[in-house]
């Protein structure tokens, strides 16, 4: 809701605050939000804290292939129900990280989804019927766990996912690029292909409900030949956000990694205000140089 | 989630777009929104939808002051009730407003509040249930129907409230501020007493959820000396608002009104920041000239 922040030459300003609306200035505060300190530095932030809900419950499930799961998220978000979550794991994730899973891996090759509900328990366990509903005939497995402990389980492997896919062949670059929902499938098969075309394992897993891939190609980082394969196998993939309607990053930013590539996506006018917000702010470039350039 | 627009020179950009994240460059997009036509003019948008509630019962209650009403509507937020809505009407606004409620004035002068849980049908009953014991002892009155078209009245009746006030001497000067949700009551207190001291008749409803008043002086507005006082009454309105750590605009932003005025509540670094963007944007300061500069 507010930051405060400090900007060159070593001014404090506060934007917002204890304030649940303001649009008495331009919108600095969300120009500073994901701005990775290269416009000031964030000293101190008002934030809207929400309850937790009464209930969350996962539904985890196996479809047989890229189609199929990405038909199902489809389903879920066509319902309109409110989810809190939506992830997926393409098949060659699911092979490297499914062992761990509580229930142990589903059975043969397999795409899998992740839903979450939440809320109040009556509207939650509703939510969930209709989803267990909705997946039923198309699913190869199905887990649907009321279990805290097994529930806590699923989202702690969840988040090992992307260790289990490093441990393949010790280093990954990895690249968290966003797409429309209805080209979510283009995406992971698009990025199978790029994989494919250099010779490399490919796999992608991430936030489906946002069309966030985190796209992968697994390396060995001590053999440089295989390093720079990759980093021609990312330029690659952000060719194929960029044609799909999407964006080269979805949470992690442009950072020293992506920096540059900016104009991949926008319009050279577009590109131009970037740089000079920067100067406006920044005019001697010493705030975390080199990091998100356009 | 996105934009296009077509900024000075006469070049199109596009920010964002069937994208439901993207942190790959500054957020260009939520510095265009609310910029009042001031940095380029918006020739296209991208919107999420969320499907419409399946039920939403707004509770109207009366409470003797406007202490007592604003204690009614943190009781609301401390619940952590999911509100849709969350409105108020000081004494002086029902005394002009409310012959024209569906179920008639409510008895004595009273402070109004209305507010409105809407959801799933199981989640809506249980929230007003819950509304309706909250409010049952403080309260002097209380209307909460089911019925369609009285709810529907209730909120047609909401909408002609600013009307029936400028009835009352055929004008007002009425400024749109926000404070901290636990600094309405002074904000409307102050508001009546920026009012008294300029001898103007005052009153402020609006959105209490949000902090958000429509503080108003009520004035003819063929009375030339009427509409200057009111105007040194809206400047004590503004000084009000920013001492009590709000903004000068929760809704209707700087406009030609407000010019000049940010400088209130944003230190210079910031003032200096918004005048370089909209020199960055607009160099020949032909948009919408005189409108929000700072």
């Amino acid at each position: 809701m507010g930051l405060e922040a400090v900007i060159p030459p070593g001014e404090l300003i506060e934007l917002g605050g204890a304030l649940r609306k303001d649009v008495a200035g331009y919108d600095l505060k969300s120009l500073l939000v994901g701005s990775e300190g290269t416009l000031g530095i964030v000293t101190a932030a008002w934030l809207k804290l929400l309850p937790a809900p009464e209930a969350a419950y996962p539904i985890m499930a196996a479809f047989p292939d890229t189609a199929g799961g990405c038909e199902a998220i489809e389903t879920v978000l066509g319902l309109g129900l409110d989810v809190a979550a939506v992830e997926y794991l393409d098949p060659m994730t699911l092979r490297h990280a499914g062992g761990s899973l509580p229930w142990g891996r589903p059975p043969g090759p397999a795409f899998a989804v992740i839903a979450e509900v939440d809320g109040a328990e009556a509207t939650a366990r509703q939510n969930r019927d209709e989803l267990l509903n909705a997946w039923a005939e198309s699913s190869l497995w199905i887990e649907a766990t009321l279990d805290r402990r097994e529930i806590e389980a699923l989202w702690r492997w969840r988040d090992g996912v992307s260790l289990a896919v490093n441990s393949y062949r010790g280093g990954k670059i990895s690249e968290d690029i966003v797409v429309p929902l209805d080209r979510l499938r283009d995406a992971i098969e698009g990025t199978l292909a790029i994989g494919a075309a250099h010779d490399l394992p490919a796999c992608s897993w991430g936030h489906a409900g946002d069309g966030n891939l985190h796209s992968t190609f697994m390396i060995d980082p001590a053999d440089h030949g295989q390093v720079q394969t990759a980093e021609r196998a990312a330029e690659d993939l952000f060719r194929l956000a960029v044609e799909l309607g999407g964006s080269l990053s979805g949470e992690h930013g442009l950072g020293l990694v992506k920096a540059g590539q900016l104009r991949r996506q926008w319009t050279p006018a577009a590109v131009r205000m970037h740089e000079e917000i920067k100067r406006a702010f920044d005019p001697k470039g010493l705030m975390n140089p080199g990091k998100k350039c356009a």
